[in-house]
């Protein structure tokens, strides 16, 4: 029986002989890679926190200790050590464990928020509870170099460091990258740290050549502690975290386990607040991982364990076309600029960044400021394309709303990853922002169906100065084109046949679903006009005339159904007095466990057969 | 003719003398308490940033330096420096200067919104911009240290300081409050840089000393360079911020005109990016300002200038009832804690403070931080309150979505200033929350309708323990309570007379207006049902099946009218095939100039008579 199989709990760790727990780390490795080369999943993150883990594990006591991590993406190792190793060949399917943390598969876990830079405050939340009931338990948060450069990650420390007498670990995990190198003022910080000398007992001696000098006058003793703190940061560099008041740790080899727990065990005694600096490498112990110059195969999709290389070759993403499409409009609009949130790669933008490296901004993991900064550079003559996973742009909706759309500027954000995406779990779907942008005065949104739309949409998107406006698609290879048979107002008329019995709109990818509905209902003998309205946000006039001419109005949207299209379309109806009915077919407003999207698609109803059954029972 | 009515534009200040500037800051403090004594405004800190306001347009250029203020409450002074002096007595009057910057006033200004933190992220775009387009000039943010400690501030000093060769300013206007004395880590930085000797002939004597030190091998360089920093620190603190990379200037004193030129100056000459670090006194001039313990008179309802008093006695408010509830709750409620962002009185959260200050968690200017490390307090046990302005809660919507509901926390929000404010102008209308917090599952929203229900409905909130709760109110004096006559599920049936043909749902405060347009309905021969949802979500079922025996439905809120309850009892309606035409009555979704609320509510209709007659029409 491995050694692995072996640990049912983190106690279970500690009567380990270093031999054994070399083999269970060499274990652990092949057990990720083998699950992530089968299921996909994020691959260097986990490999790089093997030694970590287990040194937490080891010093610290879950579940009455808590460990929390940030992002949760690096949180396999954590499954194995805590009773699920055995289920881990099961990642990532439908019923299988989750890819994140998730506190329905054990006790200990905490969070199962995929969103970054999370973990500090949930750390503060649950240290402040455990001294408020009389609990001495310690809380570890584990968060990366690239989840600090968020705002809320400074908020908490600014929180944690103020009290001193809290049980709260940070371990800051650095290993020099989020998705790419991590940027900023911060980045360079760790980095000036990493590199420091510690030539201890050279200090030592000059320290005590300084003790023994003849400082004259009231300030003898600024001076000299002046000098020492100087001495001090190169000694053991402490530099803005201890000006903040957090006790500063570091930094340390986050391969060297033994090195790792003699600084858990200080910082565990420590009993205030501690951060411990360790460095770590992405991907560490499998070359290939390493040897990937773009992200460390950060996440990968099922490969070949012997190469690297992805077994299925992926079809023509929504992502490409937007890739390529960008860089034909940077070449045309010398003001068109490009800001990405630490994933310039994941959303595309790489391609512009090769071409125009000075009109692009990685602002680090940063979504407030990635919209306000694009305000600014809006104000200032340039039109901002601002890429971002649908559910990430939650995160920035006050910048949106009231410094972009307010101050009227004309930003353009790209969303990619919108609606179901259904593998990465609840928090990556990305089904909130057609609901929550309708609210946003003078934004405009479009849903282009496939790639030709999304070129001609994304065109007319950066084509407005005075507003925001949005394109929103979905993760995955792009739909294939179709051609519009009329217009209506400024929709596609996709498909209009017999009476007008029916009308479906449908937002974009929804035009396959939309379709096939028409055909099923059309077998019934009802007459169907189906329209694609290309800009969701305002919703064209045109469609409540064509709805007040049929006798049932069907829209469908993959997004959640709560205030989204099908909301609005309905208010714009009640508005005009059109009482023709309407049925509203959307994400019903839940969060999901992970599954494949085409299953939650038809749980939910999401389907030609679904949409069509309900038209017709509605008909009687 | 006065010296302030002579500056047209900023380059007058330029030919002043010494006699004369002074003159002018006389001036300009006068004009601010006089307009502020009599239509009320932000008073502490404007009187506090006086001489620096006049600093900055002596040694910057705007408009083609671009000056931008973080918050907006501060820019009266510049607002008398660029042209609108002879306006300033109508200020916060419709039609008269806004109490914020406004680009529709004036080219000098740049940012119009009200919420904090965003003004680095602004000037950091304009710079990028400025860099692009060729333009040599500088951008200047002026940010209070307060807003410092809110994330997107950090984000964006990540981002300014990791480029060196920009045209950016910071200016930290450090008064060691926003409304209370900021809280922190960082506060704590900012006042060790504030407190730190500046001892500079006792250093160079000693540094002169140093570099004559006899240091052995090859670490000699290193070591001296340590050695050298540390009496940097002490000779002129250059701390945190030049860890980040970014270049310190200061402490100043910002009430002396003549070292904060010089310190502006040395920012302008250096080129890159650089911080000056300024402390003034809130309300400096004004004594009575000064001595206000509370909050130097931060902002001030019309009073008498001779004793500072409020010159009306107001009404019990809103935030009263919550104040006094919420500490009744308390004394039940061991496991209850209280959250705010910076805004412990404002909010009504101030009582509870000092009855229990260990259970009181002021996090700084920190709404995200607020709302995440709520959901850690109520994994661990404790069931927070977090009372927060409702536009505020929308830099928070992605935690309250996916930390508190994802994760099954019991947290409950209060939200005071919901629905029209009015004066403040756009940024600070809380007609977003209703919408928003539609899409969020498990999510539980109440809207009392007097100061009987808000304790009810507190009450109710804080007992549910897994889910988020919110409790939403306006600003101003609370109404007068109004019985039910009757129960309709769980709502309250507040008037029911005649036949059943118009069914008005109104949510809290809009009580009154429905029953004021009921009477005018029945005048008319109309039998009127008046329905109080009291949790507006999730909408009581009951309300779909009273829906179906009226000839009309009618709904009124005080919030944005797209996708609040009006949009979602439509839906329930054509969910559940009910044919009754509905009316949706609520705020128009756009953006407000500033106006008294009760002039902005009649222009949208929002009035018995307004309901009424749109009832009227729709039957025919």
């Amino acid at each position: 029986m491995a050694t692995l199989d072996r640990i049912t709990q983190p106690s279970d760790l500690r009567g380990l002989t270093d031999a054994e727990l070399d083999e269970l780390a060499e274990q652990i490795r092949e057990r990720i890679i083998a699950a992530v080369a089968t299921h996909g999943g994020h691959l260097g993150p986990n490999l790089g926190v093997v030694e970590l883990t287990m040194a937490i594990h080891r010093v610290f006591d879950s579940p009455a200790d808590r460990v929390v991590f940030d992002t949760g993406h690096q949180a396999y190792v954590h499954k194995m050590l805590t009773g699920r190793a055995g289920a881990f060949d099961g990642l990532r399917t439908e019923g299988g464990l989750s890819g994140y943390p998730s506190q329905a598969e054990s006790d200990h876990d905490v969070v199962e928020n995929s969103h970054a830079s999370t973990s500090l405050s949930w750390a503060d939340g649950i240290a402040k509870a455990n001294a408020l009931a009389g609990r001495d338990d310690y809380v570890v948060a584990v968060i990366g170099d690239g989840a600090l450069t968020g705002g809320m990650a400074w908020e908490a420390i600014n929180n944690i460091a103020a009290d001193s007498d809290r049980r709260l670990v940070v371990v800051v995990n650095d290993n020099g990258r989020s998705y790419r190198p991590t940027v900023g003022g911060l980045a360079n910080h760790l980095a000036s740290l990493r590199t420091n000398p510690r030539y201890e007992p050279m200090l030592r001696a000059v320290r005590d050549r300084l003790t023994s000098m003849n400082v004259v006058g009231q300030t003898a003793y600024e001076v000299l502690h002046a000098m020492k703190k100087g001495l001090k940061d190169a000694l053991s560099p402490q530099g803005m975290f201890e000006d903040l008041g957090l006790k500063y740790v570091g930094p340390v080899d986050g391969h060297d386990r033994e090195a790792l727990e003699k600084a858990l065990t200080q910082a565990k005694q420590f009993g205030g607040p501690v951060l411990v600096h360790t460095f770590t490498t992405k991907g560490h112990g499998y070359d290939i991982a390493v040897a990937n110059e773009e992200d460390q195969m950060h996440q990968a999709k099922a490969f070949d364990r012997l190469t690297g290389t992805a077994l299925a070759v992926e079809p023509a993403s929504w992502t490409s076309v937007f890739r390529d499409e960008i860089v034909r409009i940077g070449d045309e609009r010398p003001d068109v600029v490009a800001i990405t949130a630490a994933m310039l790669s994941p959303t595309g933008l790489d391609a512009f960044a090769d071409k125009f490296p000075e009109r692009t901004f990685d602002v680090g993991i940063a979504e407030q400021h990635a919209v306000t900064s694009a305000a600014g550079l809006a104000f200032g003559g340039m039109h901002p394309v601002v890429a971002i996973y649908s559910t990430f742009l939650n995160r920035a909706f006050d910048q949106v709303l009231l410094d972009v759309a307010l101050h009227r500027c004309g930003v353009t954000f790209v969303l990619d990853r919108a609606g179901v995406t259904g593998d990465d779990g609840p928090s990556h779907n990305g089904m909130w922002d057609q609901s929550i942008l309708q609210v946003v005065p003078t934004l405009r949104l479009a849903v282009p169906r496939d790639g030709a739309r999304l070129r001609e949409l994304l065109n007319e998107a950066v084509a407005v100065d005075d507003a925001p406006t949005v394109v929103r698609f979905p993760k995955g290879p792009v739909d294939t084109d179709v051609e519009a048979i009329d217009r209506l107002g400024g929709c596609d008329v996709l498909a209009r046949e017999g009476d007008s019995d029916v009308l479906i709109v449908a937002a974009g990818p929804m035009a396959a679903v939309a379709l096939d509905a028409a055909q099923r209902l059309r077998e019934h003998g009802l007459g169907v006009t189906v329209v694609d309205p290309r800009w969701v946000k305002p919703l064209d006039p045109a469609l409540v005339d064509a709805a007040a001419e049929h006798r049932l109005v069907v829209s469908v949207e993959d997004s959640g159904r709560v205030g989204g299209m099908g909301s609005v379309l309905a208010q714009m109806l009640a508005d005009a007095a059109v009482t023709t009915p309407i049925r509203v077919h959307g994400v019903s407003q839940e969060f999901f466990d992970h599954a494949k999207r085409a299953v939650l698609l038809e749980r939910m109803g999401l389907t030609g057969e679904a949409v069509a059954a309900d038209a017709l029972q509605r008909l009687g």
